[in-house]
């Protein structure tokens, strides 16, 4: 029995979340479903695909992710599905699924946004309700997924990227591609590039932003500097983040989502 | 095996939504728990209401909603079973229940309140530990309603109701029912008024408060309007909704739960 | 099939939890997981502690409870398991589980830092997944523990204490240990100590702090006074609890976790 596993930028305050697991289990009494978050900030896609990317291998094989950030509900955006080598997932046509789908290896794309098996009254702001989780609770009951949709060219989807650092003269310029609920600052450095970088555990980083500039160790946890230090180390999500020991890095160094800053090793 | 749907304005700080299922689990091994929301406005009984009422028929025919939002606890006000057509409910006589009972179709009202499938010991503070979680599980493996509690006459229940919208030369006086956590404005008037209001899709309706006014399209969905432009459409909870395209119609418009509100259209 | 409960500081904006949950039903695909919360106060290792001690009889015996307030990950701190008469604890060696290990009475204790069933890559700072998570897996599939990990002393682990409140010539000195999200704060005054107090339900107590003073009845729940009024009563967690009817009384009385305020009969 497949896993469904729901994320969206809903929030907890609303009944948005339980009424879609009431869909599911509608349809599929044995479903069972994992909320990986739905604390994405509201309409933030690239956040929403950038947890999905991250997140996805540490589910097994065959799990299904329903995924809702979706600003362009009710418009023309498709609904679709995509079958990638590990998983399957639906969500809205935006780039939420891409990062994950070309990470994992696309191999099927459906079009649902017309469906049969959308809920009889489909409302223009629910999607997540009406479409995307009657889809998921079809798909974990095994029905094939051409049944679910209508086969599309997988070329055709919305793709969003991370943008890429810049490396050149021992300076990299870099960019904050997500900051968590503790304010730790994830970077868009990915571990691969270390090598390239050269820099080793014990060195000492400067982060600059516009003028300003702190000086960091380069670590593995932020546990490891002085109460209230910076902390710059390979994230449990395979990125640079910056941290603060028992601080808030984001607020110390007032650092946002897609702020630029530069970094060399001194 | 019946499924519990769980609602509350607890929040997510304390462990109190956690406390109330171990009780359930430890009474019902098999029971299966899904969250509606814990995130209703603290005290906001008719909010809650409200949320039961439109999100209930998502759920399987049988479901028990266990749903508290309980300012008196501890007080005179009776706990409560009621079995309606499809579903069971459980909570506090305050009204919490009423709009979704009324619904549905009230079969037959039991009071809880010295039910003797309660905790050995209850507290004044937390009959959703002590009280409803119990009977909730309990009626989920099956025991007879009657044995749970003691049958009284359905009329003395705790009733509240959604204020009616006024429809008069023109002008609709409506009032803001919900808040939604987008900021999106849910008022009281209901998709079945429409063929009395004579509104079209594409029509221009003026909204006012206290002198201050804005026009705003009726449409299917806020994302057919322009970026930050007002929308007003059916929501998907069968409401008149006012939202704003990526914006918060609450902040933007200054509406408030219970807020009074003038729409004509122009 | 044991219960796996879980509880963190990692709120609920992020993807953590549900990336810990993947873990787990990878390793163990029938793993019931339940929520304790996750909203314990960022750091706030003692928050964690009361909370787990307070809310664990309620879950059947035998229950997993893995526990992650973490702020020395990656650091020296060791990661153990804990047995207890009726539950296993699994979380970091920093007082987290110490309050309710030494009520429900130690067993035996592993340390699982450098367990063989951990993730094959562990991370600097995030053991909730690549340690706790994997561990509590094996654990629910029923693995023995001395499998897990290695046995230590029951003595070399870090214990904490809620500091006990002093009562001398009338006056009970006592200290905040829990603020819950309505506002309702909680004192050390554990209701086994009532007798030595000598109050009665409808006794009236005057607190102090700091020379301010409010007076307040001694009662059973916060529904019993008027509203906007100060009540004082043994709370669903058993310690004396200060509310205000419909209102938040840590802003109303001003107090925050670890403050000392005095409390004496008049």
């Amino acid at each position: 029995m497949a896993l469904i596993v729901f994320l969206t930028d809903y929030g907890y305050r609303d009944p948005y979340v339980g009424v879609v697991k009431g869909v599911i289990k509608s349809i599929n009494p044995k479903a069972e479903i994992i909320d990986l978050t739905h604390g994405i900030e509201r309409h933030d896609i690239r956040g929403g695909a950038l947890v999905l990317k991250t997140s996805a291998k540490y589910f097994p094989k065959g799990t299904i992710f329903l995924a809702v950030v979706d600003p362009g509900v009710g418009s023309e955006r498709r609904a679709i599905m995509i079958k990638t080598r590990n998983y399957i997932l639906i969500g809205p046509d935006n780039g939420l699924l891409s990062l994950l789908a070309l990470e994992d290896g696309i191999e099927e794309v459906y079009d649902i946004s017309e469906s049969k098996y959308r809920l009889e009254k489909v409302s223009g702001t629910f999607h997540g309700r009406d479409i995307f989780a009657p889809i998921a609770a079809y798909a974990s009951l095994g029905l094939p997924l051409e049944a679910l949709g209508t086969r599309i060219d997988s070329r055709s989807i919305k793709v969003i990227e991370i943008p890429k650092p810049v490396y050149e003269k021992g300076f990299v310029e870099a960019r904050i591609i997500y900051v968590d609920g503790f304010g730790n600052v994830l970077t868009n450095i990915h571990e691969t590039m270390l090598g390239e970088l050269g820099w080793k555990i014990g060195d000492r980083l400067e982060i600059s932003k516009k003028g300003e500039k702190w000086v960091c160790e380069y670590t593995t946890s932020f546990s490891l500097v002085g109460e209230g230090e910076i902390a710059c180390y390979i994230s449990s999500f395979e990125y640079l983040e910056i941290g603060v020991n028992k601080g808030d890095a984001s607020r110390v160094l007032g650092l946002r989502l897609d702020d630029e800053i530069t970094i060399r090793k001194i």
